[in-house]
């Protein structure tokens, strides 16, 4: 099957919205084994957009349209296509009402165009938007299939994920159930990751797996479709067994919009554990990051940023013949620096990290090589060194996490 | 004029990339008042490349190609463009001896189809390579224009601005000459800074002057062209004045690539002042971007995370008093808590953040609301007050870029 993706809106034609919905699309659609072949971007212009959708209706089975659902003028999408596919447009019941509950709740005066966004194309499977009012539709005409959806990744993406792709496997697949489960890793690359599930993602078409790389961490979806929710499940749980069996020392958690931060905080919580942070190298990123998460207050109470010699001892009591003989980037600096941070606090676990972000080395050591000491409870202190050549803020991330996974592997074994 | 981007690449066609280039390149045409009318995404493919580019050279008059310059089989774009244009690919001299000179220092073995990148259609100009091997081109021919750029963003925008910008300058205005200057401001929203220069941005049609909204912050790029640099560079003053005349108070620096931690420590380190911080709602955030610019250590030594009541009184030495008669966001914990900052690691200055990042109120405060302290050197205290209800980690964002500011504010008048 043959898809081509049209986005639509002069906002993204002059490049003042970075168009992150194609990617979207188009990484989920080659999920499900359909070939994306085209991708254009089109203005909010009648003659432009019905020639990019004339050309997609030849040459491909499936004309994916997305922007241009909104409540002004300029948005056509819907018209138009209705237009030219000689259908007419048709309110739907449920999206009308929400959408009059808005504005009789808020008082705000309804935009004349403002009806639109719940109207769909007669023969339409409509798809309503939990997030916003436009509804998207699923549309399959003698010639063609087209799956019109709103243009904002919020919007999009869940109508996407929750409506579209049920439908589209079942064109594809012939089968109406499908699942998927993103799988999260730190401390492996993508090119090692692959290579270590090279067996699972060459051999199997269902599931299929595709890995993702990210700001210095990899992700890994696997996708099943079957005939019930059951059977999806378990073809879905034997392929995260074999990943499991074979990176499973890499993996932290599951699920796109989680975080290390996140899955570390609440294993935190859910013992009852302390921590706090002496941080040279991150510089507070560490502490920063942890505060990303609501609720961290319940295990976290504050901690240094020790960026020098002269704070690591007043702040931390490093014995200052500790840095002379070791060093600041070193195993033992890094272990004081703990257990003066847990001891000042008397947190139950302490991180500390020392070392170069660069550019440029530091203290005869390269930039990218750096130290992290977790203290635990029973006063013993866990070390790692990492030698990570990459850009200074890379490297600091890259820290932090090194941190977080420590902690992780601590708690959830 | 009217101009089409076609971007190639197969990484992109499946949305493994995001394309960031083709935004940059609208952007910098719309500045140009070039009109792109159509946006295409091809994978590496032959057929599918040679359809959208004998499409866009119907209706386009200058033809952007992005991407599939590099040393494999699969980059076919200069190939392909060669035989359409049926003219020779001829080897650049100065490009293939920085390939060879590449291969030779390294040792590396030089892929088969490495020398590509090197070579240009007869006829072009060849556009330089500062970051990378592969050149571009800008070729005009009786029916059509085309600019040919390679696709990582690292590689395309200084090829863009330095190399291809002039030249479609040329091509639009018949002038020559082409600058422009990015200018920074925070703590004003795109409209509002819209609205206050709106009688330079619609009277003006040389220099132009087009905004940018950042994560918390604004732009804004004024574009002169002219006969001669010194023309050019007198038309940007002009509009500069007229632009700080206006909008001043909430400038603080020029370019692209720049940030306000980078013009702060630079300002810092030029009157060779000391700084630390207490954190409650930042969580370390200040202190870790301060860490983000290199050679910050000549100014700042480390600092306090105080997320609790608790740390605000044992790091800082909040009085006990003062939390309990004016709560934990309040002016006066704010002001305690930089002062005790400033008086343990003996600065010359400190900023204290506190404030509730949400979701949820706290303390009687919505979310949002925070207090930002800044001690001076001569033992007085700033404070600053703001509601800016947004999602957490905006809160967070922009409660250090006040406190940044207010630093700003202090050492640059």
């Amino acid at each position: 099957m043959k898809a081509e993706i049209i986005s639509v809106g002069t906002e993204l034609l002059l490049g003042e919205i970075v168009d992150t919905s194609t990617p979207f699309i188009a990484q989920h659609l080659a999920d499900l084994g359909i070939d994306v072949y085209y991708e254009a971007t089109v203005g909010d212009n009648r003659k432009r957009l019905t020639e990019a959708i004339r050309q997609a209706e030849q040459r491909s089975d499936l004309v994916v349209l997305t922007g241009g659902l909104g409540p002004t003028e300029d948005d056509l999408t819907k018209t138009l296509l209705a237009e030219l596919l000689d259908r007419q447009l048709v309110t739907d019941g449920p999206a009308q009402a929400k959408l009059d509950e808005f504005y009789t709740a808020t008082g705000k005066p309804k935009p004349t165009h403002a009806d639109l966004m719940s109207q769909f194309i007669a023969g339409a499977d409509v798809l309503p938007n939990q997030v916003g009012f436009a509804v998207g539709m699923f549309l399959t005409t003698e010639n063609c299939n087209y799956l019109v959806l709103p243009g904002p990744p919020a919007e999009l993406q869940p109508m996407f994920e929750q409506e579209a792709e049920p439908r589209l496997v079942q064109l594809v697949t012939g089968k109406p159930v499908i699942s998927s489960r993103v799988l999260r890793f730190f401390g492996i690359g993508e090119p090692a990751l692959e290579d270590r599930l090279r067996t699972l993602i060459t051999n199997q078409t269902n599931p299929t797996l595709a890995t993702y790389a990210k700001r210095n961490e990899v992700t890994l979806r696997i996708t099943a479709s079957g005939n019930d929710a059951a059977e999806v499940a378990k073809q879905l749980q034997t392929a995260i067994d074999a990943v499991l069996a074979r990176v499973g020392t890499y993996f932290y958690g599951y699920g796109d919009d989680n975080s290390l931060e996140q899955v570390v905080v609440g294993l935190l919580r859910q013992r009852q554990l302390t921590i706090t942070a002496a941080e040279s190298l991150t510089g507070g990123l560490f502490q920063s990051t942890l505060a990303n998460v609501p609720g961290v207050s319940a295990v976290f109470a504050g901690g240094f940023v020790t960026y020098s010699a002269t704070t690591k001892e007043q702040l931390v009591q490093v014995p200052a013949t500790t840095i002379a003989a070791n060093g600041v980037v070193s195993k033992e600096t890094a272990t004081a620096m703990a257990q003066g941070a847990q001891r000042q606090l008397h947190t139950d676990l302490a991180v500390a990290f020392t070392g170069v972000a660069g550019p440029g080395g530091a203290d005869g050591h390269p930039a990218g090589d750096f130290w992290v000491a977790l203290a635990l409870p029973n006063g013993t202190v866990q070390t790692k060194q990492v030698r990570f050549a990459r850009d200074r803020n890379l490297v600091r991330d890259y820290a932090v996490k090194t941190g977080l996974k420590m902690i992780y592997d601590q708690l959830a074994r």
